[in-house]
């Protein structure tokens, strides 16, 4: 039944070829196929447009997560501020091993040392501020190793398909680990993807009246982290559909992705394995913040991986950029 | 700087009188000259198509909520199915009330009563059997006093209202003190909004796996009530920004419009009144499921209420259908 058209794709607008920075190979010819079968009207796959709900993993999926969370980057940068507004804090832990520099990783802190960094950093401020401190340090941040804009550690290909899956009238949702705050701050210049459409982990709010203004208010509390499991029902609560695309690259994508193939019908689904050290950075069972080590054997056995090496032709937009 | 225009809107295919069903006056004006505002590119007020975020209540905003709110009419229907697979249940209260007939009201319950009314039809399935036992009902009931069915319960003149916004690239949400997945088993037919643009009141939930199939179920137990102030803070977790435009009906919905309005920038804010028995109902303050008091007085100082009497040529769609 399926067309043999793999490289091109059926959009509104006719039949396009538009994922330039993919290698021609099966994961290209797969990701084609099924959009093909599911926007085909006629077809046994037929996907009606309100259900054609696509899910990415946000860190080390979409963007860069190495040496560390992009977050993670913005964490030490917020701190360094909150050590001149508050220099006894330096002297307490979690901020201590901080402030003492160092080598440190986000995972030696545990979960509760990296929870106090956390707040410190992330709430105590209305959304609206939150959003703007964000943004500042978004639009100015240079990534430590890559030596290019934070903004320009998306992945092409991945952009590219994105943009592709909305042609083919998909809704694309971001569903991270990563504060949903954060994500959101730079979500359309970088993805093309509204706010409402990130889901992540985050801090209990309250509502604030002060005079004739009406805030909401990050509190010191979480409410939500959205890994593993709870990828699942933060999906199930915002989105409230099952997707049938779903793309990640770690073990906390793993429920995610095993969610959306149990579904009835055509689904995709997906693994990046990162095991390009030439262009970007090969890691696995080995990455302490997010580890692939079952989804690994998972994804090999059901057919799930892509490796980074094979499938990109492009890895970032080309940097520094060319202008006319 | 606004142009002469009030009883046209700008959309991308021009400039349209689009609300047919609205009378002429100072709310219909009031809303095409914000959506003219807004949209000009080079005038004071404009927001770009990102930030144009619309939230509506539900029930009394959209669709009618008298004699009960729909949902307390599935509630009832599904107690019927329930008393006949289990009829010891019927002995045991709150179920017994129920199960004596009368005129029972909603409000009598209690708190918990409704609440184990609720759990008891709402829960305990998987999210996709709760999504199709609710389909099932909402395209076959009819209300039991308008004798139309249930789906035709909606106001015409909002249903054009939201048409309208998002041919101006508005982004319409429902955020609703009802149940989200009753909402969204339904909102793409009945509103054209798509499932993840419903926010309202859920169950908490569990990820289960059995065999090949891998679910979320939901459980009887309360997780968030979108009623008033948890209104604001749903908006801001599952939206993400301050909405430009609010449209409630009921006490429930005032810190939602309160905090829309607090924005800076041009704002639309508006409270339904039912002050037409006639063609719909006529009640505010002594609604006990949810009273329009608070929100009568505030609404009327800051000319925000809006006559069904005087705003709405049509109430419905016309039925039964007339067929070609």
């Amino acid at each position: 039944m399926q067309e043999a058209h793999p490289h091109f794709v059926r959009t509104p607008s006719g039949l396009l070829d538009v994922l330039p920075s993919w290698n021609d190979g099966p994961v290209k010819e797969s990701i084609l196929a099924f959009i093909n079968d599911v926007t085909a009207r006629e077809g046994p796959s037929f996907v009606p447009s309100e259900e054609r709900i696509a899910v990415f993993d946000n860190d080390g999926t979409l963007w860069c997560e190495q040496p560390m969370p992009i977050q993670g980057l913005f964490l030490f940068d917020r701190l360094k501020v909150l050590f001149r507004e508050r220099p006894e804090l330096q002297t307490r832990p979690p901020f201590s091993y901080v402030a003492s520099g160092g080598h440190l990783q986000l995972a030696q802190l545990g979960k509760k040392g990296l929870a106090e960094l956390f707040f410190a950093t992330h709430t105590g401020v209305t959304s609206d501020q939150f959003a703007l401190i964000a943004r500042q340090w978004l639009f100015a941040a240079q990534h430590p190793q890559l030596h290019r804009p934070v903004l320009d550690c998306a992945y092409l290909p991945m952009l590219e398909l994105i943009a592709l899956l909305e042609r083919a009238d998909f809704t694309c949702f971001v569903v991270t680990g990563g504060g949903v705050d954060f994500v959101r701050a730079c979500s359309f210049e970088l993805y093309g993807i509204p706010r409402h459409q990130i889901v992540g982990s985050r801090a209990k709010t309250k509502l604030e009246a002060e005079g004739a203004h009406l805030d909401v208010v990050k509190l010191a509390q979480l409410e939500s982290f959205d890994d593993r499991e709870a990828k699942v029902l933060s999906i199930e609560q915002q989105i409230g559909a099952r997707p049938i695309f779903a793309f990640g690259n770690s073990d906390g994508d793993l429920p995610m992705l095993r969610y959306t193939a149990a579904g009835s019908g055509r689904r995709f689904v997906a693994l990046l394995h990162h095991d390009d050290a030439e262009r970007e950075y090969a890691y696995d069972r080995n990455f302490a913040v997010s580890p692939l080590s079952l989804g690994l054997d998972e994804a090999r056995e059901r057919d799930w991986l892509v490796s980074m090496k094979d499938a990109f032709a492009q890895v970032f937009t080309p940097w520094p950029r060319v202008t006319a």
